[in-house]
């Protein structure tokens, strides 16, 4: 890690996002619709109220919050196989929906939500890397959508919603951290690490992989410090989106 | 059939197409990708080539064409089931899929194509009826992309390019035949038809059905006039957006 | 078109059905059991009752009308693979009963079949082209007994019986229209078409499809007047079954 | 076991089997193909010549023999769900099919059948009691004729066919041994026994099962006597039937 | 069967069984939970309490007892698919649980075990042949040891015990009848028989299946007469057991 | 986090891991076979060597390594469906075989391990919290086993093995962080962790989840700490199983 200067594919700095960008009301008919962009990686974020819970929460006064997570067959260089063809969610997918799941979880209060269900769907439309980061990052917006929504009908008095989430990757790319891994960049890259944390600073979630060799503590501590830098960025987009 | 002024819930005249727009290179992966749009109705149409065939067209010297179909859950009203999530494609889904494969496949010569497949993918990101002929019109922009695309690879010599298809909806709304209807028409209407036709004038595919009572011969006569213009319409929607 | 004579494989002129023939109480168990015969092709259609609705219908006061269709492995001239032991329906049953089921359910007033269920199964015994025409002729007649067996056991009132429903299949073989194509026509036709039809000679479904070329405005009259002409013989011939 | 004589439901003597019929080429496609009809119980046999093997079996010179069973959703008292639709085979049928497969299997020499592969399927049109016994028992005509087409065919020189297979069963109702029970009496049997048997007393299989109560040996052994005799008369009757 | 001397692989003699063992409490959280090995054979069977009962048995205050099978891929010489991520259970599994849970179900009174299920879970962990019989045997005390835990929370008051049952395999080895067969000899066995009986002599399930030529009866009273003997060996080693 | 003392419901100190027992060949099919304790859990860890690679490496000249994982139904406190019987895997069940597989793929180098597949089967019978540590910690040893069975067959000529995998879960539990959760704490602890590490050190994978609250940084590195030294202990551990 004595390397300090790398060329980026796409000439960033090591410590630059990409561009990113959330467009809210995307769709017309979900209660929380953005397209959110981190480059060329598109994923449509819907959140979608369902009065109810599932049976196991049933009479418990408490809500639900769920999501799924999908790629369309050619958002990606080669064509994947339709999951609905080919009849089951493959594991990446499956993993990646349960992450989203746990992660905005942590942003509201079930108990708040009364019983009531928020389900979050996440779709790929373009794909370059950070698609499970992008999907956590918009999906937080459309939840904040959906959730006003709620207010807005009368269905919930005071906003379930306890912090706002985002979501970036972090890795080791020749030798040096780097933030927000692009494709070209992700299928190279020694380590992997995505890193869902709170705007209060609080960590929700480390997924760290070594892709090929262990990583050291003193490479986790730069790649933590660069998710720590991106996530504040991408609450401030947020906020801002809600703004308009 | 006496009536022959109604008035549609988007104020269109009876012969009046929605709003239709396709844009081409709408993703970037696909050798073809168009967002189709009839009105508020949204289909992400890719043409994906993959070398070779299935296995039982190998060592024939042709090539195959196929598509698949799908929504976004959150594409509608209310929210829908995932279909890779229950396991299976329901059956509107396989029905559809296979009306688009056959239809487009009247637009190619296979023989032509070699032992080249293309799959054509057609995601509802937003629906509001239609989506179906949306599919096809939309599905044939990307095939000629896809087209193109092996021309210019050398892959093949001659287009296989037979001719252009484009897809409409008719139906009789409140007792008055129209053109392209939308998810309030739909919904109600007496009668559904969706018609394929080449720009050439020739059916390549009818599917009518009564909704609640039968419809007469006239009415179906009346309906195909209807679809005919549309149709036209849409091939010269077609040829301009190719000509970008 | 301008061929006017054909030699069809079978010897039969251009508008003759083939022997058609419909056994009622084939089978002892349902209320409906019916054994149809369009020459070669036989079906077993059944017409079941049951109490109570779908859960989508359930105390809205209405019945269902429902469809399902298979074929013996061995219907064909090389066997296929059984659709329960490969865990799925294909894509051509899943069209096919979809369209048993839409038509029939134009035969019935589902308000005035209370919250009773009716399942329709034509399985395919021996198929030599047009199964589905002739499932959706034969299960009408079954639909019919099974709508006596409930009026005579005082579950129905008055008939929920709208009107006679049977369909045939047309094509262009060798460039002649042809009425009930079977399966040495039907796997070299032009052009293929399904036709469904009430005694009222309305029109409750067409679907056409081009094979390798579209066709005509022309032919497409030329191919109606043949189904509607071989439909007035189906009506003839259901009602004579049900006067045994 | 001391009373001696019971009142079957189908006034049957203890010992008597149902009418059994053997209708040879029932259905055209099939290489063989017998409608076995014991009583009220009709299930279509067909068998099919497949050229080849499985994966497992190729190179070694042998064929192999495999069986399939269904029923059709209403040829029962009440409707079963279709297993097509449910996407498996339930455990009984996949029961019944190995037993039927293992079977026959007894009755061919897979070395003299060369790299061919007989796939039998057994499809239940009307049940009442014991399809799997009739399903043996017409199946073994229906590969009778099957062999028999490979041999005019010249794929096979001499005959496979090692012996004739015929099943049937037998119980204790109201404690009295009694042969090839019907719906009423199985459903209600203490005992209900299958055997298979060649036509030189070899013993194929033996599938005994006490329904309540323990049976002892010397029900066995009345049991076994009633089903020696019964195939041997199943083996006149399949004698017969090929004579035709 | 004029042999009566056999080398048996393993030096047993044709009458005697492996070293079998039944290890209680072997698992923690089963309200049953046994260990069985008979000789390398070794199965781990749970029997778990279940308040309440399939829907098909609602208030009819009886109880429900049913058991599934399964081996761990690496039971085996080879390794076999996870059948869970295959996706389903292979024939030969759904044949054994079905037979484990009519076995058991003669082992108990379903009416005087009021509304509750047993759930039987029999996993092979290393597999030599003779799994069903070494399950049967273990799960019949892994269910009394679930019985008693229901007398002692006072869920039922009288037991629902019937009888003991145990089962184990037969079969004629190089021409001589031999107990209890272990891999090597049952994948060479001419006939393989497997016997479940009660420790009152009854017989509750008898399979016997020629693996080439039939046996005859002869070599089937030889072969009870060994199970016989085996079984009543068996239940002193489940009594044993219990009383431990 | 400025409580430091915490009472455990074992009894243990924070950095206190449970009794943890490897048993080598514990069942005799497999080249490597392991039964894995970390106190009440236990898992049975087996390495299969199989020849060949999956089709997507084939011609490559490198091995495949991969994993699975299941649980047997009543290894928990209330009976779990059987993965097998509901015809797919849970989503937690792919998650943590995707992290067993990529974890111990970092321990070999697939390039000297030939075209060889080595498949971890990782069984639980027994859970009381970190099944997916223990695991991880168990399969290691039988993939040392199933490498020196590669050598000693001649089937590699130098070790593949590059390093020493093991893994252990950390936790927040009341305020404190703590070392090898078992079930009682890990149900109600405010975050956590599964850490997998080599013997050098190295970071292979970590997998931190916040329960209720968000984590700080302090409490990651506490986390941190405890897992590298557990991890020192569980390499020794092994070694030792190694050594015997």
């Amino acid at each position: 890690m004595t390397e300090t200067t790398v060329q980026r594919p796409s000439g960033r700095q090591p410590d630059q996002l990409r561009d990113v960008r959330l467009t809210r009301r995307y769709t017309k008919h979900a209660e929380g619709s953005v397209l959110v962009e981190f480059g060329d990686t598109k994923v449509i974020c819907t959140a979608s109220v369902v009065e109810g819970v599932p049976p196991f929460l049933r009479g418990k006064g408490q809500g639900w919050l769920t999501a799924e997570y999908g790629m369309l067959p050619r958002s990606t260089g080669s064509r994947m196989n339709r999951e609905a063809a080919r009849g089951k969610q493959g594991g990446r997918t499956v993993e990646i929906q349960r992450l989203i799941g746990r992660s905005l979880r942590a942003a509201i209060d079930l108990d708040a939500l009364g019983e009531n269900t928020i389900q979050l769907d996440c779709d790929v439309i373009q794909a370059d890397g950070g698609t499970r980061t992008a999907s956590i990052t918009g999906a937080w917006v459309a939840l904040a959508d959906a959730v006003a929504f709620l207010q807005e009908k009368g269905l919930v008095k005071d906003s379930p919603l306890k912090r706002a989430i985002a979501s970036v990757s972090v890795g080791i790319y020749q030798g040096v951290p780097v933030l927000d891994l692009d494709y070209p960049e992700d299928s190279t890259a020694d380590t992997d690490m995505n890193v869902v944390m709170g705007d209060d600073g609080g960590i929700i979630e480390i997924q760290g992989t070594a892709e090929a060799e262990p990583f050291t503590e003193a490479e986790f501590g730069a790649m933590m410090a660069l998710a720590k830098k991106g996530i504040g960025e991408l609450n401030r987009l947020q906020q801002a989106a809600l703004a308009e």
